[in-house]
């Protein structure tokens, strides 16, 4: 009867046993008030102690599978496991537009996949490596030590108190008044920015931004219905003049904005250009939401405020931040800075949604911040990204040459091909094992079809060299103006 | 000049040093040019080393705020704060009714709050006393040195392989056939719930669910703008005769379920009545959303198996799983399990709401898992709450009397008053430092005014005896049917 159990000697064998009995009543092989083997018998069966089959029964009786008679041994109890014959529900039509359109926008699910020996330029994700895992581990070992059950139960739908004192001292140390403004904690910007559109938007509400821009900042936009003005990107920031055209001709209910290694240009947005925008949009009165993506990363050059920091002790900047595009995004960590006011709706928003971000992350990366530990690891960072831009850069104009390259710094560059089609170029360079992202889905319209992304943070330096050749030599192959 | 910086001894002091001068210069204390102390002269001020001086002057330098002149010493660079005039946006006017609802429905916001000293029966979180640090430490140490960098970065939107794949066993284990199934990690009960709701419904479409109900569930069905439906409970269950009815009369879209330890009344569906309601909702193809709600924590009685099971190789029960209602609810981990196609839907929405829940945390929870920790909390656990369930009902028994008590386990019971308003007993008892949950806030409808929850996880014996004897004694102050 029980010839067919494997036992495996690295996972607790009284649970092994215990789901194996389980099983096998729920299947109904084992019938209601069957005597089960004696532990002894049991334990000689499988060469373990009958202690252990001792505890399994009793794990058993205490899940409500068996019953014990004193004296007489160990029954099976009476089970019901009721099945009903196949209900089956055609989910595909069930699913909402919501749910087709999230899929449909799902870039991960509709772009060229990786595949083994491949070189791939489509991820900005941070390179692993780097992290100072040790650090960490101390991190996590301290605050264990200090509020261990604590942090392991329920938290605040703000956030963890003192991450949250720690980040609005950082971004005072950025130059931003804090006056009557607060800080929700969320599961990185993704999340940020997902909860202000859920808070002041409505469906065919306009936003103005910048184009190309953040690609899963567009999917969001769509998915909350909004009409998408894009403006158009000059070397320092959005074009100036049509910015002030669209903002006459259209009704924002908000803008957005990525004025640091903006995604997928790279351009860092000028001192300048900045403080124009700001008073622009101030004129229309449409509120900011700045993504602080990537700031922390700045390379060279005088220091860059924030346009958070522009308004003083106004309110007008909506703040999304987040560590994790440079520093440990599997523990999903952002912030949104704002005023007292809004952050209060979207802290019962967030309350909604998932009652809180993880404590335990919050906690240890409150330690491992507060350690010192950030600054220390983004002097390494910034030294081995800016070597591997410069060297990317190098490669570009390299190989791939007579097309405009774009970007600062950063993880990634971004190239106009002016006339060949950046998809073309895909298919072809797949076939030679190089991906990189497509740039039209980076664009809110349909411009952009000339562009990619070429993401570099986890590629060697020979596979940039090799990757950027082999992108060189197909879109030499494939035309174009020289 | 730096006269009033305080060194912090337990913290890194460079960082300290930085971020000090940083502050100065963003606040226009020290001029474009200016010359700063050589860090001779700084390391003599602070009594501190040279290098830790220059330290402090290279991350500035970093970070643009400085540039250094060689044999000449560091200034200060060209660091534009254009603090523009005051711009006020006034959010209370921006927020939409999606975000008022989120704010109105935030009981967290609007119940009596707790204050110290006072005795709390309103939490139904588990007690974090129970909790095993050191093997929850074990299993974060034993990933970190397996795949430490790796679930620091990016994970899937669907979750952590391992994880998911222990839990498709695990649910298998309930006597769920698992074949053309998948599983979603989310980040807890409240977003799974949310998100099957995003990814299914649409406003104005119905819903029908036990009455009383989880109140974060009424929260999140209102937040979706559906027609919640009630149905009354009785001792086992819902009111058969009554489901009935209103699935005749109305059209739904979707049901929602909780079967085991249903929150608030404590009742356990009967197996015989779970079959029931499945074989109606199939009569009228309905789909069922089933909460697992600590389904774990069952003390006594046969097994009972969750609605998932019975339906075999069909796919009409959604379930939504979660052990953080019982074990670290500080990490929100959850799960959706359903069919294959409605959980690729899924995933995508998850995606586009927060990329993934933390790697990290679903890393270490399969850990301590798979090690079996969580049996062997499980059994500790049920212990303890039996024994809290036996003696708060005693209590109830006791100082309650004549009122109807309900709740076959868990960490709470629900009371029925009948002739009192419970909100009428809460403004007494917080008088007297106690406070609970008063019932309205679980019914669908305007019922529930003279019911009242008492979570007792938390609260140390000789507490619950104290706050139930006090309870009592304002039940009988208030009068009412003896």
């Amino acid at each position: 009867m029980f010839s067919n159990i494997k036992i495996d000697k690295d996972r607790v064998v009284y649970i092994q046993l215990k789901d194996y009995i389980k099983d096998m009543i729920l299947k109904g092989l084992l019938r209601r008030d069957e005597k089960l083997p004696s532990t002894r018998e049991m334990a000689s069966m499988f060469n373990v102690s009958r202690n252990t089959i001792m505890c399994a029964y009793e794990f058993l009786q205490d899940e409500g599978f068996v019953y014990m008679k004193k004296g007489r041994g160990t029954f099976v109890s009476n089970v019901k496991v009721d099945f009903q014959e196949k209900w089956k529900v055609s989910w595909e039509s069930k699913i909402n537009n919501y749910g087709r359109l999230s899929e449909k926008l799902d870039i991960i699910k509709h772009e060229a996949k990786w595949q083994k020996g491949m070189i791939s330029f489509k991820s900005i994700a941070p390179d692993e490596s780097l992290f100072n895992v040790d650090e960490f581990k101390k991190a996590f070992l301290n605050r264990m030590a200090i509020e261990g059950e604590k942090v392991l139960n329920y938290g605040y739908a703000k956030g963890y108190k003192p991450l949250i004192e720690y980040l609005l001292k950082y971004m005072e140390n950025k130059g931003v008044n804090i006056q009557e403004k607060d800080i929700l904690i969320t599961n990185g910007f993704t999340e940020g920015f997902d909860l202000v559109l859920s808070c002041i938007t409505k469906e065919g509400d306009g936003i103005i931004c910048e184009n190309p821009t953040h690609n899963t900042a567009i999917k969001i936009m769509r998915l909350h219905g909004l009409n998408i003005t894009g403006v158009d990107m000059e070397r320092d920031g959005v074009n100036l003049n049509m910015l002030e055209k669209e903002l006459k001709k259209n009704k924002f209910k908000i803008s957005y904005f990525v004025p640091s290694y903006h995604n997928p240009t790279g351009i860092v947005m000028s001192p300048e250009k900045r403080v124009s925008i700001y008073n622009i949009l101030k004129h229309h009165d449409i509120p900011i939401i700045e993504d602080g993506f990537n700031e922390e990363l700045r390379y060279f050059g005088a220091h860059v405020s924030p346009m958070a920091a522009f308004s003083g002790s106004g309110n007008s900047v909506i703040y999304i931040g987040s560590f994790s595009k440079i520093l440990f995004p599997g523990i999903r960590i952002g912030w949104i800075l704002g005023d007292k006011i809004l952050i209060d709706y979207l802290e019962s928003i967030k309350r909604s949604r998932n009652i809180h971000t993880s404590s335990l992350d919050q906690a240890i990366f409150y330690d491992y911040l507060n350690c010192g530990n950030f600054d220390k690891y983004i002097k390494k960072a910034r030294k081995v990204y800016k070597e591997k831009y410069e060297f990317a850069l190098k490669c570009a104009k390299q190989y791939i040459k007579n097309r405009e390259v774009l970007g600062e710094g950063g993880m990634h560059i971004f190239i106009k091909l002016k006339d060949i089609n950046s998809r073309e170029l895909l298919a072809r360079c797949y076939r030679r094992k190089v991906i990189f992202t497509p740039g039209d889905v980076f664009y809110v319209d349909d411009k952009g079809q000339d562009t990619l992304r070429l993401g570099f943070s986890r590629v060697s330096k020979e596979n940039i060299k090799k990757g950027f050749m082999i992108i060189g030599e197909e879109i030499q192959k494939l035309g174009g103006y020289v």
